[in-house]
């Protein structure tokens, strides 16, 4: 007999949701689904808030789906294990990142990078398996299949761990993918934000010779007093960045707003690699003799696969790594969004969800 | 006691050269260096013509020393060898490619990379480190520094494989460093001239799948039936494109006219490589999101060290790869320019140095 909606969808669940593209969230009480066999379900504790959230909630991707939980950097304790499950007791703490879904079966899957996965599910604002829409962290609870989930080492400050889930993965996964995670190699960091400032922490935890270009002063002192960056350039500077041709191994390029590549790939030594993880609106102008010349290599990376975020959250808790972040009571999520159009946060809002959402 | 311009240059040589950026070719008669101690001397048998001859004589790159020999796809017969000389003796068969010189001490020629030395002295068109100017293949003799010659292998043809030495590396070399080069792999090779012909048949040989990607479907019988490629595709054409999406592991992108990369990186697999040999213009358009999305990534090649030069010589010889030649006399050869600004060979004119050229 089929079930109804009720046996389905049994879990009273609340949050705070967008309902249309003016960029405001407000309280939403929703259903999530009865934990299956291979499910997990999470007392969310914390919610860390990634720029995307904002992106997300106004539909400047244009693939809204209202009223919309936002939320990817989610750890909290999980409550209910299924019969299959395997990572999980009740009581431990688990954190779920982008993806709650992917077809398990392709190419990508097969090799561990859900990411990439043409039928991966994001955590929120997406169409599930079940033809219900994903909802993210600024909410109270979460089912989630295991394989989804990552464990938390016990050393790791939740709080403080949870934008690791996705600004900690979408640095950690190319610096490996593209070998920049080497003792003694020079990696610059483009952009000293929410990405920039855990990539500097994961590259000096590797061994790296680290300098940060950002297009403000300001962001000196503290990326090399506080963040342990060596080296800081102002890429609108001409005498530094040329000053700096050709000294660094690989880039990864944080900054969404539209900028020149080609002064970033005359820092680049030869074959040297320069990896984008922001999206600008526009496209780049690439020339095509500087990437002859030195054989270097303009490329893209999306967070990461399952695995590897469980490889990253082990090693962030084995060199103490975690976010600087400012935590504040989910009614305070509105004024956060208006800072983070302003940059106005050093250098990522955690939402204290456990201890400031009611239900009403 | 200083030595005479007459003891220093005693070699009286003869070949044709541009005098200016008219792009016409002329006799000419100049000194090459006496043969050094590290040196060996050719008599010139064939010499290639490669489009960057025509760039190159016409002053398109902007560097052009007048009068100018061209030629960097240069095979012949050793003359004399000095006396530290280890690789060569008088009467072997050579090969000299777009390289005479680099600095022998750097990072990148300490990895057999003497084409991405900052000091890298080109066959043609440049100061040479005695200060004199470099003069290429379209002449009948040579004298060169023996680490810049690779051995030809009895079996191959001196004339049809005279244009790999730039063609053929052009296209070997990225194979090799960016892993496009095993059995079952999907290559697509976007431009059938001289660089894509030879870059299929190479392939073919590692065992490759190979896509020809063009924009004249009067390609498309000899693509497949003279050279073994497996697919062709019309770029112009949305539908055949679209089909086509997602199968290639990798591109080879030999065009130089301005061209979009949007519809190539979809063509690619996730983590697909599109590597760039040909220099448009222009700045490419690079969009970040196909790069993010299936982490592809772009990147360029510039011929090959002399180890891998050798390499891939050798590589030939075994598996019978020379380039489709027109073998023209040297008188023709400004005629041969006209018809290469119009496309109109399959796929290299080569020079017969030997026996069309004399001395006034």
């Amino acid at each position: 007999m089929a079930k109804t909606p009720e046996e389905q969808y049994p879990h009273k669940a609340f949050g705070w949701a967008a309902r249309d593209s003016s960029g405001v969230l407000s309280p939403f009480t929703f259903s999530r689904r009865a934990n299956g066999d291979n499910d997990i379900t999470l007392e969310v504790l914390y919610c860390g808030i990634c720029h995307s959230d904002l992106h997300s909630i106004k539909n400047d991707f244009g693939m809204a789906i209202y009223p919309m939980v936002p939320g990817h950097e989610i750890v909290g304790i999980v409550t209910q294990v299924g019969s299959n499950v395997k990572k999980f007791k009740v009581g431990d703490k688990a954190g779920v990142g982008c993806l709650v879904g992917s077809c398990r079966s392709c190419h990508s899957c097969a090799q561990d990078l859900e990411n990439y996965c043409p039928k991966l599910i994001p955590t929120y604002g997406f169409i599930d398996k079940d033809g219900t829409p994903t909802y993210g962290g600024y909410s109270n609870m979460l089912v989630v299949d295991e394989h989804f989930g990552v464990n938390f080492p016990d050393n790791l400050p939740l709080d403080a761990a949870a934008p690791l889930l996705c600004a900690g993965i979408t640095m950690y996964s190319p610096m490996k993918y593209f070998g920049l995670c080497t003792p003694g190699m020079h990696l610059g960091i483009v952009g000293l934000g929410g990405l920039g400032h855990v990539g500097v922490k994961f590259a000096k935890a590797m061994g790296m010779k680290v300098t940060v270009i950002s297009t403000s002063i300001s962001k000196k002192k503290e990326a090399i007093e506080q963040l342990g960056a060596d080296e800081f350039l102002i890429s609108k500077d001409p005498e530094q960045m040329q000053a700096a041709t050709g000294t660094l191994d690989g880039i990864i390029d944080t900054v969404s707003a539209a900028h020149p590549l080609l002064p970033l790939l005359g820092l680049l030594k030869n074959h040297g690699k320069l990896v984008i993880v922001g999206v600008p609106d526009k496209p780049f102008e690439l020339p095509a003799f500087p990437l002859l010349m030195g054989r270097k290599l303009v490329s893209g990376s999306a967070i990461g696969g399952i695995k590897e975020t469980q490889e990253m959250i082990d090693f962030a808790a084995k060199h103490n790594i975690t976010a600087d972040i400012e935590v504040i009571p989910i009614d305070y999520v509105n004024t956060a969004m208006e800072r983070l159009v302003k940059g106005d946060v050093k250098y990522r809002f955690v939402i204290d969800v456990a201890n400031s959402l009611k239900s009403s």
